[in-house]
C-alpha cells in the first residue's frame, strides 16, 4: 500500500469514528460535515475523497453497531445453548433480551439504525443490506430447531414479524410512550411475548400454514 | 357565546384543519406557523391566541386522528364480535388488522402520533392522555374475555406488549426496512402473531403469572 492510501485509510477511519461519537452523543441530527471535517483535521470537501456521501458515513458507523450487536446477540445465545441445548424457545428469550439491552445502551446508535433513509435516488449497497440479514440468523436457528417440518417462506417471514414485534415493545418501551410497556417491566414482557408465541406454535403449528 | 368568541373557536377550527392537511400532506416536519397563519388569513402572531403553543396544535390534529382510529377499531370489533360472539381471539385479530390498514392510509397523521415529543419541560395534558388510554379498550375487552382469572395489572402489561408487538409489525412493515415483514404478506403475519400469542395464552397461562 503506498503512503498516500494507507494515510487515507487511516483518515477515513479517524472520520467513522468521530461521526459514530457524535451519533452516539447527539443522535443522527447531530451529524454535521463541517464538525466531523474539522474534528479530524481535514478540509470540508477532502471529506468526500474518504467517504463517498454522508450516506455511506452512517452506514459505515451502523456497520460498527451491528457488528457489537452481533457479538452481543451472539454471547447471549451460546450461553443460552449451554444453559439448556434442547430449549430452543429459550434460546429465542435470551437474544431478545440481549438486543432489548443492546438498545438501551446505545440507544441513539441503535436508533440510528432505523432512522437513516438513504438520498432520493440512492439504494442501500449491497455489503451493507448483507450485514444487516446475517444478524437474522440468532432468530432462524433456534426456529429451524422449533419448526422443523415449516418451509423456508414460513420461517423467514415468522423470524421477520418476532424480530418487528420486540423491536415494537422495545422502542416504544425504552421511548417511554404513554402507550408504553413501563421500563422496569420490559424484560419480563419481552420474555412473556416470546414465550407465548412459541408456546402457541407448540399447540398450534397450523397457525402458520 | 359572544361573537368575539364563536368567531375565535371558527379560525381555531380552521386552523386545526390547516394543520391536519399540512401534516397529512408533508409529515410533522412540514408543519409551519408562518404557512398555516397565511392559510387561515391571520397575523403569525394571532396564531398564538388560538393555541397555546405547536405542541397544542399538534396534539388536537392528534386527537382528530384518534377519534378516527377509535371508530375503526370500533367497527372492527363489532363486526367480528357479530360474526363470532364467542371467538376473543378474532376479536383481537380484527382490531390488528384494522389498526394496521389505518396506518396504511393514514401513513403520516398515524407516525405523528408517535413522532411528536412535547416541548423540553412540558407534560401531555390529562385530555390527550386520557383520549390516548382510551383506545385501549378495544385490546382489553377481548383479553379480559381470554384471561378471566388474571389480575387486572397482568392484564394491562400485556395488553401493552401486544399492542407494541403489532405497531412494530406495522410500523417496520409500512417502512419498507429491509428486515421488514413484506408489505403484501403483512395482514396475514399481524393474524398469526396475534392467533399465536392467544394459543399460547389458552395453552400455558402460567406464562403470564
Amino acid at each position: 500500500m503506498t503512503t498516500t492510501a494507507a494515510r487515507r485509510d487511516r483518515q477515513r477511519q479517524q472520520l467513522v469514528e468521530a461521526a459514530e461519537r457524535a451519533i452516539a452523543e447527539k443522535g443522527l441530527a447531530g451529524l454535521k460535515a463541517r464538525e466531523l471535517a474539522g474534528e479530524i483535521g481535514c478540509a470540508l470537501g477532502a471529506l468526500y475523497n474518504l467517504v463517498r456521501d454522508m450516506d455511506e458515513l452512517v452506514l459505515r458507523v451502523g456497520s460498527r453497531t451491528l457488528a457489537r450487536l452481533d457479538v452481543t446477540l451472539d454471547r447471549a445465545s451460546q450461553a443460552a445453548f449451554s444453559a439448556a441445548p434442547q430449549d430452543a424457545a429459550g434460546r429465542l428469550v435470551a437474544v431478545a433480551l440481549a438486543y432489548c439491552a443492546f438498545a438501551r445502551e446505545n440507544p441513539r446508535l441503535w436508533r440510528t439504525l432505523f432512522e437513516h433513509r438513504m438520498a432520493e435516488g440512492s439504494e442501500v449497497p449491497e455489503w451493507a443490506v448483507a450485514e444487516q440479514m446475517q444478524l437474522f440468523r440468532h432468530i432462524m436457528a433456534p426456529l429451524a430447531d422449533l419448526l422443523p417440518q415449516a418451509g423456508d417462506q414460513q420461517r423467514f417471514l415468522l423470524g421477520r414479524t418476532l424480530f418487528s414485534a420486540v423491536h415494537g415493545v422495545v422502542a416504544i418501551g425504552l421511548e417511554e410512550k404513554l402507550v408504553a410497556v413501563p421500563r422496569q417491566e420490559l424484560d419480563r414482557q419481552i420474555e412473556a411475548l416470546v414465550r407465548l408465541v412459541c408456546a402457541g406454535l407448540a399447540a398450534e403449528p397450523r397457525l402458520i400454514r
